[in-house]
């Protein structure tokens, strides 16, 4: 059996990637593969627990270190769990963030050390054997994501206000990895209609699915 | 003040080192220092909810990967919530257990890369800041700790029981490590009586303390 497409989905909170997923998932079905949208941590036991302790108020001194090491514990467990399984089906996988985010928030964003995550990144999906065969990155920016959440008439998130440096480098780490990987990363302009990103992003998929 | 000595305990279940751990904490307390013994995964909080998920049986499909970023989730945390705060107000601490146990179990015995589980516990000590000033290995063979085991009238685990060649390759995991860090690693021999252990162990405790 043809194994499935791996696709994930990258940007800054607000960025419209969510909507996206599910365009893109309703359009493949409807060509009649089938389709399994993700999100991590993800839903098996294993990851709920990790998910817990990363959610967990009572954690606040959690430190950066033990946060990047349990969001790479879950994706270890997603990927031989679920992905893998659902790949080796010839099921489409879409995930909204995988590992890029992890090189954005916790290597651009925290601090830590980018070398070592990307290391780390190939050691849970096998040796890149699970790795996204193709990521969209949703180009917004930090500015431009909070001022549409904000005229949604959202609650903007404390934290989200108190450090807009933190998400600056986020965006950041993003062009970066898009630069550096472009035969994988596609990047799209967030700032067009629902309906033109929509078309980018199609127009990518469908030159896969052609190719494979 | 004064650093606290960061001394740690290693070898197969069984070898000892728990008897010793608390004859050097007398001893060491007599002597009129602060002593705290630690076990991983340490008392706080996110040290107890990582070990949860490490101890659930509902969790037998835990993957292998998982569980070694988990182990180091949890030691992240135990460094620098604990350890870290303790060596800089001048207290000893005997950890029973601590990295080289993950590059033996998870590495050598489990299989996983080694070069990448010592890259992270330079990470987790926060780039060797918080390494183990000395370890000492209570060398003993898997088979004579069975034995000791055995004749205590002790229950051997079904798993123990199952997979000794795991075990030999764990002690081997030690043995390699002390021969690759002869500075830091002292190998005891733990056929020998309790108090000749302790002797040897002592020595050298000594020694390092008239260093300091």
């Amino acid at each position: 059996m043809q194994k499935g497409l791996f696709i994930t989905f990258e940007g800054v909170d607000g960025c419209g990637k969510s909507t996206q997923i599910k365009k893109v998932a309703e359009y493949l079905e409807e060509k009649g593969l089938k389709v399994k949208i993700l999100r991590e941590p993800g839903g098996n036991h294993i990851g709920e627990k990790i998910r817990e302790i990363l959610l967990d108020t009572k954690n606040e001194n959690l430190c950066i270190e033990s946060e990047l090491l349990l969001y790479l514990a879950s994706r270890a467990q997603l990927v031989r769990q679920e992905i893998k399984n659902l790949l080796e089906n010839g099921v489409t996988v879409l995930c909204d963030r995988f590992y890029d985010s992890t090189t954005a928030y916790q290597g651009y964003g925290r601090g830590l050390n980018i070398q070592l995550i990307e290391s780390l990144n190939r050691f849970v999906t096998v040796e890149g054997k699970y790795a996204p065969d193709c990521t969209f990155f949703v180009d917004l920016t930090p500015k431009d994501a909070f001022e549409r959440i904000d005229a949604r008439g959202e609650e903007i998130n404390r934290m989200e206000m108190a450090d807009r440096h933190f998400f600056e480098r986020v965006y950041q780490g993003f062009v970066d990895l898009s630069n550096k990987y472009p035969a994988r990363i596609c990047r799209v302009d967030g700032t067009k209609s629902i309906d033109m990103v929509f078309n980018d992003i199609m127009k990518k998929v469908n030159s896969i699915l052609l190719i494979k």
